[in-house]
């Protein structure tokens, strides 16, 4: 086993002034290579919390990657500790100087000043990553048996280091083991009625794979997991087990957990067959749009959406017969199937999502329950339309009913392309 | 200094399937009462991982919690764990059973099984902190110095535990020092920029006071964070730091970090003057409509938006004219213009934002450099147009302008209204 350790270098996580989405990153990647993190640290970013972690990690992981503290501020040390922990000196880097010059010529609304020129300042014995978006560089050093990688704690400077550098860098330093994992969604039933009936599957399953139950909001989610030398045994071994969970479970489980976004699978068979979409959004105001519109290439499938929040903008823009509004008020099945008509037409795509609703916490303009929401789908052939209620809680109504939309589209995508 | 733990439970975390948003939640609940997390662990929910994490901060911390592993299921294994940490054994606990069997009968669409009940069996040593929405109860014991807390992983069940079993607890169990924090946004400056002027504040900054530099997206957040005893003498302290940097800075700083966002900001001020707002968005694709109504009760103020992602559509449905694009192209600030000016018209407001660019990472329908971007600001009176160049990661430009197009907004409004 090849195994890792992530450490965040900064107080922000401590405090809980933000949420550490930089090493679910990183254990993504990492995992499809078959290198496994053992354990994420978020420590504070004074020295001695930094050496100490460095120094609790060495020779116990093959990998440590460290993300932050590696700005131009006095607050950021990295480097420094890096120096210390290597017994190494910093030294000036000209290609990097080079580097974050252009960036400033380039990008920077302000002179570049000697703090921006000390980043170019780097241990001796480091192997540098390049940081195409920013002018802190990554470093790799080693000690004993375990690679050190530094990184910047900005996440898309990190995101970018981590694929084009990292990756490919540890594929060649490591021989990894295959690691596999499917995950299949169910509904309806809960953990412990699940555990039961898998009882038996549970007390044969092969001891390199793994299952694991992940209860949230109605759904169980059921992990497997495994890990070995031949992918295809691997694969079929899974797939056999996958069947069987099948078998016993049947009719409660939904169908995979996907890896890649639901957006860039609806891209990328709108793509293939050439279609296009467009999308009428009244509670959730743009969302949908900008979770399709989130994908590189999204252009050439995309034509845009008609945010209708006012009820006039549903009548003038989006040409909503009035009397249907009169009689059905705005959120109906009814008004939701005609936004999905009518911007399908109006921006001339082949489909279309729509929403309409009360998100709440208070009305709008209708004297419907608060919660209560239609999502349309309009394909080339039919439209269909979906009546849901997912309690009274704004931020979850509307990001649960763009899960939906998004997913109800992809559905239809499946049946129909 | 009281310093906590979080110690999170569980392979989701590690393998990067779920971004840990518990711990985020438990540090902010601890820093309010004075208790400082000096670390979060995400292990494996193997046995020996838990029985190493508590080995070592056994004495290290004067409060440990765990999150997870206390589910019905084989993988959940804590309580099991805990009884050999303690030296302790599992004894079954009536309250708890009825609590569980309660929870069934209400809420459950499955009967309850001998999975279930064995919930009801808790380390005998352990004092119970209830769990009002989950059949996991949580658990405290003390070994050595520390006090160990153990809470189920479900966010909404661990969340009501700490607001209102743990808090008041470790309130009562320790003597916390005051910790006081206030961050100051800036715009517009680099943070080494802003360093170089902080240079003198920083190093005559009292020991107890610490200045941290958080930068992201265009936008430098400045925390002053600090502890001491007398809660009236801190709060004097940090508000003349605070009048110190706004001398320093003066005009870059927005004002303090909100707990508001900008876009509930913005509500504020145009629901205050009866004034309204629509977008016309490119490639942020209804990102800056979907933040703008995200605010409860955003109905008030906001029109809607149109989502001009095709060329066509900007044509058609915004009336662009068809030769400002052909001698300027869909990336100018003449198109951005327009695009604001109608949309402000079309869908009868008073104020307007549109965005037009290349986000990347490759060109659209505009042979102009990727990264180039313009945004709108049109206003009752005037229009304002800005250019930009963030480089070419998409994420970072969609992200980067959407913040940026509500800050110039507000920027507008604040001085108008």
């Amino acid at each position: 086993m090849i195994s890792a350790k992530i450490i965040t270098i900064g107080d922000e996580i401590l405090i809980g002034q933000i949420v550490d989405t930089n090493s679910t990153f990183i254990s993504k990647q990492l995992i499809n290579i078959g290198i496994e993190v053992s354990e994420i640290l978020s420590i504070s970013d004074e020295k001695e919390s930094i050496l100490n972690a460095l120094n609790n990690s060495l020779n116990k992981f093959d990998i440590v990657i460290t993300t932050g503290g590696l700005g131009p501020t006095n607050d950021d040390i990295t480097k420094e500790v890096f120096c210390e922990f290597f017994n190494d000196k910093l030294v000036h880097n000209q290609d990097l100087l080079l580097h974050i010059e252009n960036l400033f010529k380039k990008f920077a609304n302000n002179p570049i000043n000697d703090l921006n020129r000390a980043q170019s300042l780097v241990p001796s014995q480091s192997k540098l990553i390049e940081n195409k978006f920013g002018t802190a560089a990554g470093m790799a050093m080693k000690k004993g048996n375990t690679l050190f990688i530094s990184l910047p704690g900005v996440p898309y400077e990190m995101k970018s280091m981590i694929t084009s550098s990292v990756v490919p860098l540890l594929s060649k330093e490591f021989k990894c083991p295959v690691i596999l994992k499917k995950t299949l969604m169910t509904y309806g039933v809960g953990e412990s009625t699940i555990a039961k009936q898998l009882k038996v599957f549970e007390e044969k399953l092969a001891a390199n794979f793994k299952l694991a139950y992940l209860p949230n909001l109605g759904r169980v989610r059921l992990r497997i997991s495994c890990k070995g030398s031949d992918r295809q045994q691997l694969e079929n071994q899974l797939d056999l087990y996958i069947s069987e969970l099948y078998n016993i479970l049947g009719k409660i489980i939904i169908g995979f957990e996907s890896v890649n976004s639901i957006e860039s699978e609806i891209g990328k068979i709108l793509a293939k067959s050439n279609k296009t979409l467009s999308t009428a959004e009244s509670f959730t105001g743009g969302l949908i749009s900008s979770r399709i519109s989130s994908v590189p290439g999204a252009s050439a499938y995309f034509k845009g959406s008609v945010v209708a929040y006012d009820t006039l903008v549903k009548k003038d823009l989006l040409k909503l017969d009035a009397s249907l509004i009169n009689h059905y008020s705005v959120v109906s099945s009814q008004v939701a199937n005609e936004m999905a008509n009518n911007v399908k037409k109006l921006l001339n795509s082949d489909y279309a999502i729509s929403t309409t609703g009360n998100a709440g916490p208070s009305k709008g303009d209708s004297k419907k329950d608060v919660g209560l929401l239609y999502i349309s789908i309009a394909t080339p052939n039919e439209i269909k339309s979906y009546e849901f209620n997912f309690g009274n809680n704004r931020e979850k109504n509307i990001k649960k009913s763009v899960n939906k939309a998004l997913e109800l589209l992809f559905n239809e995508l499946l049946n129909e392309l």
